[in-house]
């Protein structure tokens, strides 16, 4: 089989067999007619089967976590990502405290704020550089793990990824359907709750394609045999009021404490319920305290010191009001952008993030405010630039309702 | 401006600028991204603003050529290739002859049968690769060069080029006139007559989609100040008789003596008089034998020997008709195939082309044939595959009339 023929078949709109796609996604296969390949897709897109044939000849290129010694199912859960979502932090600990043990596999943050592996570091001590057997022994013995991706672990999907990226093909169903559910799929969990998120701040910027992508990566768990569910939950503005990591990590240690933000609250018991098949016994862990007995368990297992301070930042600017009214919206893009600028977010792999800095919103849609009110608060190493954050904000006159905390859940049933 | 943003503007549909074309084409920006635009332009088109600014990017890629030093209009021809295609051997001396000097720049074939190059080559002492100057002084001196392509025309093709082959990029309107065009363009001539193969031995299959392109390549030639003309010739069956480098020079020879087969003698009067303006100073450079002077002057001016003999294939094997019947066609994939594997053209750039085997046929679509008659001969070393030879030609009961030698031709007015 000739690379160019498999290339030109997808070009004329042909449905591939699984031996074709295998031999694409073949690590020898020179960039260029990868690339010409995935451009291809993105125009002529994929069937269902040869999508889930992409899926298994991507889980194929690299190792699978076997967590059959953990004993018991073990639960995972996936966010597509956004701005100030710090769920997992908040989630895993929720649902380790009700016994059903929970493994993550995490990619670092590329755009405006950091992953959750940046979250987790912003904790003095805390090692995500867990190889494949600690993080097993660790689901095993302490009930959560979460550590960063390594090279084995769909090796296929770091080169699409990193081909996409440059290749304007980031965006396609099948593409990112692949991408996101090979990594889960190869990562050895039992059951996924997926968060798919829609808005300005998300990958997804309307309904009606975020429940595309969200059935699409569903049938492939399905057909994979890693039953999942997805939320699909709003993103114009930031989950919670934190962005930027250790101000996030208080934030998630705050709402297992009982004390954070109802959105972040009521979207993370939501998820936990998902994930354990009902949201009672979420809430009576958050209520005993036993989810954050949970997390100090969890930080202590990979190496963090639970008590220790996090980074600050010297410099905390207050922005206010200018003018009276509703909050229309708190942009989640803006937010993001000027957290980018304060370093809590990376534009180049290679960048560090800076964990002290940041922003926390203090109003959010549907919130009445007054000339001189504080909007949000600026966490910096010098001067703020507090109009950066202020347009975050659109005030109006009419009244607004919130948004909901999710728009819907589809599971494989519905 | 950024790469990926251009290959996504063109992912989606959008009509590029001319600096946004001029990007892409930089010799800097990576293959993979080149790759993934070139498919993008292959499933969503160009315009035909977008096509000129493609190939003025490309031309200006390298240098072009300066001709005024000859003193007089410099005709130029180029065939999209075809099998047993000898034209220009026999209409380059023809057109000189008559006064109006021809220079062109020419590529190795690559594929079933050698380009002209190739069969230039198997004149013993012929030299093709002439500098710029020693092209351009021959051209004024002695009436005709060509010379193999060099490394400084249109560097931006070859680049393309070779990533379209090996990314099923090849296909594409815009492209091939464009890759075509830039170098004739920078070739420098002043008129320009193409002759545009239409058949399964041909780039374009059916005539429609060759007249497309034709039409494209006319425009482009004119919006840059080359004038074209094109031919729409048929290439279901090969021009001429011989098929293989030696044998096809032989046959040229012969058609400028007066004794060429018909299809490729009337070929190359209608291509001789397009460039001329007029066919009758052809016809009379053919009766006169000036036209065969011409052809000798050349091959001397570039290091040939014209009364050497040609290299010859030590077995000739006969392939005789096993039936009766009419010649329905005489298949010039067969045909060339066969030639492939007796060693006349080349699978992979680096190999060598054996000049002294081939293929010559004797009958053509509407040729009578009765049991026993000699259908081809095959030039080889060792034996020949007879059978290889004897399936190109399909034998009918009906009558059938031969396929004209010009399907149209088109000029700036037409």
């Amino acid at each position: 089989m000739r690379i160019v023929d498999v290339i030109a078949r997808k070009r004329d709109g042909h449905e591939l067999s699984a031996a074709e796609i295998r031999a694409v996604v073949d690590a020898d296969v020179p960039d260029y007619q990868v690339a010409a390949f995935l451009m291809a897709v993105v125009l002529q897109g994929m069937t269902d089967r040869e999508t889930a044939d992409l899926l298994e000849a991507m889980v194929d290129s690299g190792e699978r976590i076997d967590l059959s010694s953990v004993g018991r199912p073990v639960a995972d859960k996936h966010s597509t990502g956004g701005v100030g979502d710090k769920t997992t932090l908040v989630v895993a600990p929720l649902v380790a405290a009700c016994g059903t043990p929970v493994a993550k596999l995490s990619g670092r943050g590329l755009g405006h704020t950091g992953g959750t592996l940046d979250k987790l570091e912003s904790i003095p001590g805390f090692r995500v550089d867990l190889s494949i057997p600690e993080l097993v022994s660790q689901v095993a013995e302490h009930g959560i793990a979460v550590a960063a991706q390594t090279a084995d672990i769909v090796p296929a999907d770091k080169r699409l990824y990193a081909l996409r990226d440059v290749t304007a093909t980031v965006h396609s169903i099948p593409l990112i359907a692949t991408s996101i559910m090979s990594k889960k799929i190869a990562a050895g969990a039992s059951q996924l709750v997926l968060d798919v998120k829609v808005g300005e701040g998300a990958f997804m910027e309307d309904l009606e394609s975020a429940t595309v992508l969200a059935r699409a990566m569903m049938r492939l768990g399905d057909a994979a045999g890693l039953p999942t569910t997805c939320m699909l939950a709003p993103m114009d503005e930031p989950l919670g009021c934190a962005v930027g990591t250790a101000l996030e990590v208080a934030e998630a240690v705050a709402t297992l404490e009982g004390g954070g933000p109802a959105d972040l609250t009521e979207h993370s018991l939501i998820a936990a319920g998902l994930m354990l098949g009902d949201r009672a016994p979420a809430e009576e862990a958050l209520r005993t305290g036993r989810a954050l007995h949970a997390d100090r368990e969890w930080i202590a297992a990979q190496g963090g010191d639970p008590d220790a301070g996090l980074p600050r930042a010297p410099d905390v600017t207050e922005v206010r009001a200018d003018r009276a009214g509703t909050v229309e919206r708190c942009g989640s893009r803006a937010i993001a952008e000027a957290a980018m600028h304060l370093g809590a977010g990376r534009a180049r792999q290679e960048d560090p993030v800076d964990h002290a800095v940041g922003v926390v919103v203090h109003r959010k849609r549907g919130d009445r405010v007054e000339v001189g009110d504080v909007l949000a608060s600026v966490h910096s190493r010098g001067r703020a630039d507090e109009d950066a954050v202020r347009t975050a904000f659109v005030l109006t006159d009419e009244n607004v309702e919130p948004e909901p905390v999710v728009f819907e859940v589809l599971s494989a049933a519905s």
